[in-house]
């Protein structure tokens, strides 16, 4: 066993920037953590806040030089694509409805693009950014950050070799208990926005946590949605958008299962797990033990396959730091996803590319498209008394 | 401490005869089993086959008396109501559909009826023994016997108790993984009957383990269906009815939340859950774990209840046999089910009433009925596009 | 799957009687519904009390008939022994210090034994019915009844059959909570002799509970203990016995371990478990989740064993009377234990034997012998300031 | 709740310079990913090997500036010191046997001093450290990272705060499987230095995990090893060192408890846990699932508390970069350990101090003292037949 100790990267460290995040927001401080694990980026710019007084503060306080703090994402994205030194990748982390303004703008620029998910808030945005993207040959991550935890991509893996045999059932689901009261209500300031239509969209809970699990879900079966039937809710009275999803899916290639998400139920704080069938074996995997793997062959006693140990694909060797059961968690996954998105960037900007099966497990603009066509089609869905809907981006 | 050891009950036992469960039945047996255990019961009479050679050879080794071995459920209820020591209850024990005509011969011969779930294979036949039970005056229990768990009833009181506050979300789930190959295409008895609309009724998969996992959800949360949205599917190509369903289900006073089965998922030999939240806690059991339970009050941190802990509610000590930690499992519950069934049916025998709150916890004829109904609204939902239907029995 | 029902003894049921289990005693009860389980036993006799009034209104209650409830000891195993249809054997269920002379008693009558553990106070008595069982050739169980779990069966297969291969290291405990406070000296009753030197032995927490611990291990592992290096000591001032035990034990055929035994452990109501490493293999049992058994053969992941399971050994399968994941419990595992105990003693009073492999799981007077050894070598230990002391029985 | 995020460290970032690490080792480039998260030390300065050409290029992969890589630790020391930016602290990551001689010459060169566990590989080597220290005025702190896991924290918090009551037991355990084969024998090099007597010391798993177990024990409770009887031995033929510890240990304060520690037990990979029972309530934790506590208050149900959770204390919190449910891990709990050290030591050179109840979690050189102290006494335990042996270092 050798472990992946990721330093050494004097010298070729991704330039980057960010916009949002800066004090009091809570998400941007997780992806600096997140980037710095490793060595493998340099943050050098920011247009950490649009109150310019906390900008600058913030920009300060993580030692961003004063002349590459902006008030304002546009002049970054001009200023910095002018600079020899410019940052080459910008790092979005603002509220959902901010993402495909700011995102567009980069692109324009010339800067390639790591997002926050959501995408965007409606399909139209998600549309255009593909195109733009494509167009503008600029590579494109979509923070869907638990698809880097090393045993989300053994299963991934474990999936993609036949071990399950014929997928029959996929499910996921994203529970949490923090919005069971009326916080947002109260002014509670992630709760406020998330809950805000003309902030985070159509579906608040689906926007915020669903993503994940319909992301995870069909990141490991290799399976897109092609229909969903969905219910959705708001257990809070009074609340502006849903905060519960139940959703029946039909995925690609004949498996059916369900995407469920709440955040008012008590006893879960922050509970992704991902549950799949095949007729050859089932694979289970929860955020909440995300060092390990439940695997069930068919007719044989169930394993806990453990990050590190003895049954570790090479993915997961590859993906890890420490040896097994020395706990690698949320952090360490987040730096995997940051280490390769900077090696995509990194090769796409000299010319070269990285291993295309590597690159495929770094969620890109389209797994965001994907991501809001799932939402976009559930609300329809609800909307329709849970008439089956078609889902599938760009089906 | 004070523990139930439930003997002591000399000369008073219930007499019962069965129908069903002799040599090669599974469920027979078990429930015969449950019997013993509490010593309440006295099994003098049987059909246990229709084949009479099998009856009898089955009514010798289980020491039923050759006179009360019967080949033939008519006439055992006919000369079982002429003995003066007649059975006073008939425990019915065979597939699906014979259900409901051999309930209407006991109930026409005034004997009450313990019948295995699901009542019947029709909605016309539920409702008819509804109607029926009720004109003959007969106790007419139905075993869906999970809700004799002692941690099952704790959870019912917690939530009757308003512990959990007002209910946002009830979810059910029961996954099995025995029907994963084309076992019933091979000849195996149990899957094969299981999958045969003339036995099994217009579903298999929620007529074998749905309702329980309905019947369990509802019971613990007080909650009936108002309405499902529902996709069955059949996961093992040429089977002959459904193995998997997933179902949305819209609860009484604005619960929502889902019910699942599945019986083709490797990792799950027999997986019954039930998970509530309310504004005020969560609250969670499982069949793998059946002597716990996880209850989080919101802004608390998660406590594991105890049969025969610190936290036991009353009828969860009523239950109880044996001190915490020395587990009790699947047939100390059923035996909790049968030793409440005789003393229902042996008060009213004698014309007296058992407690009403206790005599709620025991599933009778409606509460079979509205297995049935669910089952009935999901295969009409699912025939619809999954168009939400009405599930309430009665409603 | 064919599963044992154990139904089907009508006419061939081993006739025993029992002394101590009058009302407000709490193992006799158990007992009683370990033997109604499966049919094989019939109680007709007993004193049940010392104290008269107690032991009739108590027989009363269970169904034995007046004229054979006797008030005393002696003239039960007089009169029983005179009877045609007398007891054929005699359960034990009274504080430690009475084991030996009700034992001697019955032995002499003729009548076989099914004593509750520890066999005796000291290990002169305890030698001393090891010699009368032998001289009379009677049958003498001891209800080290853990040893009736099926997975527990099922490790001690594995054990022999060399699937862990040379073994290393085993471990037992049995840790509970209930005597964390004086509620001895407050009266309680189970607490007051337990903890009394007159009759409960030498030591308190060892006799109640460190034997169970002790004979698991031993009977997994296939290992009796060479010698022990003991600290008792007492957690709560005041108390007359030691509550608590930390021993280690140095193994035959050179494995090393550990005995632990607490009652004053909060978060513990009765938490036993046993571990064993070999050279090829771990393995590891948990009362706490009877139905499973931890294996992880070296150089591969932690398999999940479950009873009832795709990987169930003979025997484990021969105990099981449910399908794998319908909970089975310690009321089962007690009566796995009586079945064996009633086969055998039946066998050897109508001249035959079952099968010696079979026989051997059962725990007879030798191994009671072993404990009672043990116990008094650790006593040994402690007072010698924790010298290494032999605690072979007959080694 | 206000999470940690730790950036914004820019110019205080404490100077250090580390020891060993270069390629091929394992536990210096895990310090490096725990200084890097937080951003508080900059690595500037090493001697990563004894081979020159290694030390060299390992230098330079992790940017270490060539006139600051050191081919001797000597030649180290005394270059700093005279440097007006030199390092204010070293980080020595060598085989045990070196630690002394390397702590030593920078203690002499007025450097601070973060070495790794054991402190010394005898009880010389650690008093002679302990003095140096002290009358050299430096920080001198020893990396027992374990009690960097917020939970840990908070466990110790919770027992200074009397939750607990009086502590009548605690248990630490330590158990791995890596040593179940001979690999030392068989060249592997992390093996074989661990088990070479002139490398690792006179015990090899008390001075590799042993400590650790130990130090997290007294670390939690507050109580440090009055005396010890001790059980070593090898499980694997031909082993120079012992691979298995079983140790009784007398606390002060009249606690008693036993530290296990074991590198050939199939099963676990690497399962630290902690176990401490007083006559309130009772707490554990492991390490597999570092981001909880098993709190069990006497009469009441076990509360499993959450890092981040409804029950964190201040002192969890502060160490908290994560919501709950958000794992952090064995990185994460050792960046918490690393800055705090840098705290400390930043403090201390400008002249100040930092909070002495925070100071008081960060072993220093007497806590290393301690557990060398206690290795010590085991062996001389086990040598003189388990006989107690007084363990306190200092007592």
């Amino acid at each position: 066993m050798v472990y992946a100790t990721s330093d050494g990267s004097a010298g070729k460290r991704l330039r980057v920037g960010m916009v949002g995040g800066g004090r009091n927001a809570f998400i941007g401080a997780v992806h600096r953590l997140a980037m710095r694990l490793d060595d493998q980026i340099a943050l050098v710019a920011g247009a950490l806040s649009s109150d310019p007084e906390n900008a600058a503060a913030s920009a300060a306080e993580i030692g961003i030089a004063p002349e590459r703090s902006y008030a304002d994402y546009h002049a970054m994205a001009k200023a910095e694509a002018a600079r020899p030194d410019g940052i080459e990748a910008v790092v979005i982390v603002t509220p959902n409805h901010l993402h495909a303004p700011i995102a567009t703008a980069f692109l324009e620029a010339g800067i390639d693009v790591i997002c926050d998910k959501p995408l965007s808030t409606t399909l139209g945005d998600a549309e255009a950014l593909v195109a733009l993207a494509k167009a503008k040959k600029r590579r494109f991550v979509v923070t869907l950050n638990n698809t880097g935890y090393a045993m989300v991509r053994q299963a991934r893996e474990m999936v993609m070799a036949g071990e399950l045999g014929r997928i029959v059932s996929v499910h996921g689901a994203y529970i949490q208990d923090w919005l069971t009261k009326p916080i947002d209500a109260e002014g509670q300031k992630q709760a406020e926005w998330r809950t805000d239509p003309a902030r985070a969209g159509q579906s608040a809970v689906l926007a915020d946590i669903g993503v994940h699990a319909f992301n995870l879900a069909s990141f490991i079966s290799g399976r897109e949605a092609e229909a969903v039937s969905a219910d959705l809710f708001t257990a809070v009275p009074g609340r502006r958008l849903d905060d519960n999803a139940h959703v029946l899916v039909r995925w690609t290639d004949g498996a059916r299962g369900t995407i469920l998400a709440s955040q008012t139920s008590p006893g879960h704080y922050n509970d992704l797990s991902v549950r799949i069938h095949g007729d050859k074996a089932g694979l289970e995997w929860s955020g909440g033990r995300p060092e390990e793997l439940r695997f069930s062959p068919y007719g044989e006693e169930t394993r806990t396959l453990v990050r590190g140990g003895h049954g570790s694909t090479a993915e997961a060797r590859r993906v890890s730091r420490m040896p097994a059961a020395h706990p690698e968690g949320y952090i360490e996954a987040f730096a995997n996803f940051y280490r390769d998105a900077a090696d995509i960037i990194r090769a796409h900007r000299s010319g070269g590319t990285v291993d295309p099966a590597r690159a495929a497990q770094v969620p890109d603009v389209v797994d965001g498209a994907r991501g809001v066509k799932f939402v976009a089609a559930a609300v329809e869905s609800n909307a329709a008394g849970g008439a089956w809907t078609a889902a599938r981006f760009g089906g």
